[in-house]
Parts: C-alpha cells; sequence; structure tokens
C-alpha cells in the first residue's frame, strides 16, 4: 500500500526514530473517501494539543497538507499519521530543535459486518485495565500496550469491541473506540482526565449533541451505571456509531435507542458515508 | 554505528513494525567490553520474562547467540536490542503465530565524569510521576513516554540522573536506573510491582548483596524515608553504580557510605571494569 515518509515514498524508518525506541510520538487514524480525509480539523487539533503536551515541535500546517495530498492519492482507504519527534542517539532526552518525522501508510477500508451498525455490536469485559496518568490521558500516543493486551484477550468475530475500565473499575472507553451511554434522556461518556484516548469522533458528536440540544455529561461514570443506562454505543472515526447490544460476560444487554440513532446518522453526515 | 535486523546488517525498519506503531516490544542496553557482554544472563532473563507477560514469540537462544556475535563486532560499546511483535496491518490485535523483530543498534560506551562514580551524582525532583500498570511493572518494554517527559523537565550537566516518584509520591526509581537506600547498615530498593523498570543490575545487585549476608527490604518507600536514609546510590548496566550525592531541589544530601563503596565495586567486577 500506499506509505510516505516527510512528503516522500518511503516504506522504512531508519533505526534511530524515537517512535520505535520509545514510543515517542503521536497518531491520528483518518477515514478517507473518494480522495477526501473525514474530520480532518478535529485530527489536526487532536494532534496539536498532543504536540504541545509532549513538546514535540511539528509543522501542522503541512502534516495537514500532506494528508489531503495522501488521501487524494489513496482514493478511500484509511490513512494512518504517526508523528515521531524525530530521531536521536540513545538516551530518552529529546534533542533541542529536532523536526518532527512525519509517516503516512494507507490500507483499505475495514469491511465490517452491516449488522454492526443495524442491529448493535457484543463487547467483551477486558480485564487489562488503563493506568491513570494525566500527562498522557486524553492524547492518540504510540505507548499503546495496555490496549495491545486488551485486544490480546479474546478472539473470533462474534464480539467486536472490549470494554475497558481503569484501576477503579471505572468505565472509561473501548479498546478502539469511545463509549457513550443514554440515561433518561441524557448522554455520558467518561471524562478522559487520567487515561482514555479522546477520540476525534467522540469530540464530534459531543459538539453537535450540543448543536441539537442533547443533555449531556462529561464525567467519571461507575462500573454499575452501566446496568442501569438505556442505551449503549461506541464510536470512532472510522466506522461512526455502533450500538452496543450487550455485554454477555457481566449478563448486561441493551436495545439500540433513539438517541443512538439521532447520534448514528450524525456520524454518517461526518464521514460522509 | 552497526546496526542489525534479524541478524543481518540493516539500518531502517519496515513501517508496518508494531515497536513504531504500538511500542509492542521489549528493549535491552548491553554494555559490551572487549567483544563481551556483561551481564548477559541477567539481559535474557528479563527478556524472558517479558515475552511470557506480553505473549511475545522469541526465540531467545538465538537472540542470545545473535548479542554474542554483534558484541564480538562492535568491540567496546553499548549494543541496545530491540525486540517488537514484528509486524501487522494496521490494529492492535496481535498476529497469531508472528515471530518477534530482532534489532541490535550499536553506540559508543557513553563517557560519563570520573566524579559521578568517585564523588557522587545529584538528582533533579522529577514532577512526572510513574503510572501504576501491574501488568507492565518491572518491564523494560518500549512504551516509555513516562521517561520521556521526565528527562526532558532538566536541562545541563550538573543534574545526571532524575528521581522518579508514582501518584502517591513513593520513591521508585532514576529516569534510567534504579535507586537504593540504605538505612542502619539495611539495603531498601523499590518494590515493582505496580510500576518501574526491574533493571538488571538492581537484580544483579540483591543477589550479590544476599551472597554477601547484607541485610535488605524490597519493599514501598515512602518519600520521608529519603531524609532518612544514611547513603544513597543509583545504579544501572551500563555504568554500575554511582552515588548519590545530594537532591538539591529537596534540601537533601548524603555522603557515599561504606555500603555504597561494597556494591560499586561488586557492580565494577560484573560489568569487567
Amino acid at each position: 500500500m500506499l506509505s510516505w515518509i516527510d512528503g516522500g515514498p518511503a516504506a522504512a524508518v531508519n533505526l534511530q526514530n524515537r517512535g520505535l525506541a520509545y514510543g515517542d510520538g503521536l497518531f491520528e487514524t483518518i477515514a478517507v473517501r473518494a480522495g477526501r480525509p473525514s474530520l480532518l480539523d478535529g485530527h489536526l487539533a487532536r494532534l496539536a494539543l498532543g504536540c504541545q503536551r509532549l513538546a514535540i515541535d511539528a509543522d501542522l500546517a503541512r502534516v495537514g497538507e500532506e494528508i489531503l495530498a495522501f488521501s487524494s492519492q489513496l482514493g478511500d482507504g484509511v490513512a494512518k499519521l504517526i508523528l515521531t519527534r524525530g530521531d536521536s542517539q540513545r538516551g530518552y532526552a529529546p534533542v533541542a530543535g529536532a523536526m518532527a518525522r512525519r509517516i503516512l501508510q494507507g490500507s483499505p477500508l475495514p469491511s465490517y459486518p452491516a449488522e454492526h451498525a443495524e442491529l448493535g455490536v457484543q463487547l467483551f469485559a477486558c480485564q487489562t485495565r488503563l493506568a491513570e496518568q494525566p500527562l498522557l490521558a486524553g492524547l492518540k500516543h504510540l505507548n499503546r500496550l495496555e490496549q495491545v493486551l486488551a485486544r490480546a484477550e479474546w478472539q473470533g468475530s462474534e464480539l467486536a469491541e472490549g470494554l475497558m475500565r481503569d484501576g477503579q473499575g471505572r468505565v472509561i472507553e473501548g479498546v478502539y473506540s469511545n463509549l457513550f451511554l443514554v440515561r433518561e434522556g441524557v448522554l455520558h461518556t467518561a471524562d478522559l482526565s487520567r487515561c482514555g484516548v479522546a477520540g476525534v469522533m467522540r469530540g464530534a458528536l459531543l459538539e453537535q449533541a450540543q448543536v441539537l440540544g442533547i443533555a449531556l455529561q462529561v464525567r467519571d461514570i461507575a462500573f454499575d451505571e452501566l446496568a442501569l443506562a438505556d442505551e449503549v454505543f461506541v464510536c470512532n472515526s472510522v466506522y461512526g456509531v455502533w450500538p452496543v447490544r450487550g455485554i454477555p460476560a457481566l449478563k448486561l444487554n441493551w436495545s439500540p435507542g433513539p438517541l443512538t440513532r439521532k447520534l448514528q446518522a450524525v456520524a454518517r453526515t461526518l464521514l460522509d458515508t
């Protein structure tokens, strides 16, 4: 598949790259349809926040232009951007003045079963807990061993996603998506100031919910609240919104409800599908 | 400098490598003198534990042989081994049956000032705290953003290392070394079951302390215990043991003591310097 480094075709990265050495960087997973990247402003805004918090020096205007040019060549697919602090010799100390390295990789759009969006998905209840690290919380950085361990906990296609909790058992997110629940007409999603990834689709849905006058709360969600929810859904910037039908291991079940359907339609518009 | 991938010369790794994508792997930093790697058994034992806990499939006998051959070519220097879960397409799910990729990189032995070992070093008091993640604690895995952030907190050469604490303020380790304290003849170092890297030199010193009949405790160390310590030292498998003279920001000072000097000599023997 198509891949670029710093704006030109390349398939390999040199061994001094700090992304490889320490996971010292950020990434974005961008849906591309008909040569156009979806939610580009949201992806760039999250990158900007990540660069600021990790003190990574990147030319984000150039990154944006490269994503546009790359998407245009890709046509339909997923463009994954990895932005690393660049190269350095051995040692954790960042090199002053090093410019970030921009890696773009294309892959086909995943072909999820249509039932995921129509009937909903079932979740695995992951045992891997998310550690609390406020300095990294919310960012889509390259330190993703927790997600790798969580995703390795189940096989097979019956369970499309995994529920991730923090060390206190609070409900945080899916392994590769954010989670919302609806109770008495109010939308709830986890506060991500201690752990979790603040997804671009999550941000866009929160914004649209406000525009639509939907009551919403971003806060800590206790595990027991899942059982009280009227609707549950997961979202990300590739597939949009999937209703959650249940978590078999926890004997929890829900039906897709009106707020889920409304936000699913919003996500479809945002993703231009 | 010399670099190998999977046993042959190579300077770049392909973009599907899971080390780059997710920090999905482990590393070891091995001192090499006169073509011989120091503490090889300790490094291989820690790798074996890491592979087991991350479910990475690696031929560690072959890794050991490659480190020996690489060291022989390197002569004097530091051999850094990165062992990643191998390659995969986009997605956190590990690929069944994928063999680990073995990356070796050589660099010169660092030239630390002789005073570090003789008179001791001063520590910076890092604000970056170590998150608690029992599934990863102790391992030298590739998710090292906490160390990058901590190391970026100070510049200049007057402070040779940084003190890292956990979210509760407990004393855990240095940014690139482990920390010991001595009080009334007893050696203490942090329990690393919730966070921290279990250094190969730390393990070797604990083993030798037992052989030498030195009383030792591996346990949680409260921040206040630093002020009560008679001696403090840091260690790693490249420089051995450095006495800690003080932590200026915390107005703490120590003098190199007899137990520090004894274990420093042990480390010199282990590193063959």
